[in-house]
């Protein structure tokens, strides 16, 4: 919810990059988006895919910019498979925490079977009771 | 690229959820979605969103069915703020390769900046070469 992404955007790196300042290894743009290559990827083929405007996080695109967004998505998936022939794909987003750049970025990485990586890759827990999943579930039903 | 999801979904564990004939702790459903906790949380209030509809990854989703599910997913990256209480939020998709269950979900984890998962949790590399590099670029704007 920062409120000055017009201020932000000039020392914005994506933004330089959607300029045409910062060089990047462009996969595929069009009027709206742009993707890339990661320079510093999990796998080769790593690509970033973002709005050309400046948007910080997920929550912060309109509507109506959430679909072309996603199915540039979808097509950079489909392109890990049919062009670098991986078996599968992840396709994230970090919002503001663990996010580098505060200009949203699609990850769509390849996938191998055997790549290393395993499971979701991180510890994960159990809720202490089904009381407190209960009380978790009962919060977010709230919000939604 | 499977082409009997009907024969699947019977086996479906989250098929089995959207019949009610396996429980769930669910926060948000409508028509065509439904968002549960997963019980194995990263943190608490980890939910996985999905299609109603048997869809196995997020390249076989519908052009039309993009906009609501990642609406909906805006919609709990949100919510992981306001009712949790979180600095921000995870969203995820595993496509074939560590997709535990083969029925899309997008994973909406709530974070903090203390919470002990570091940078995007893995190792990361470089390309080996700018020539490696280019080639990679190629072939993924050939097949986009």
């Amino acid at each position: 919810m920062i409120p000055h992404y017009k201020d932000m955007a000039a020392d914005c790196l994506f933004c330089q990059i959607v300029a045409g300042t910062h060089t990047a290894a462009i996969v595929f743009q069009d009027g709206q988006l742009l993707a890339f290559l990661d320079h510093r990827p999990l796998f080769p083929g790593h690509c970033l895919l973002i709005p050309r405007e400046h948007r910080e996080v997920l929550a912060d695109v309109p509507a109506e910019e959430i679909s072309p967004l996603f199915i540039a998505a979808q097509r950079l998936s489909r392109a890990m498979e049919s062009a670098l022939g991986a078996e599968g794909s992840f396709v994230a987003i970090n919002n503001r925490v663990s996010q580098s750049v505060p200009h949203l970025h699609v990850h769509v990485v390849p996938r191998r079977r055997k790549d290393g990586l395993k499971g979701f890759f991180w510890p994960r827990g159990k809720y202490a009771s089904d009381e407190q999943m209960e009380e978790v579930r009962q919060k977010l039903e709230k919000a939604l």
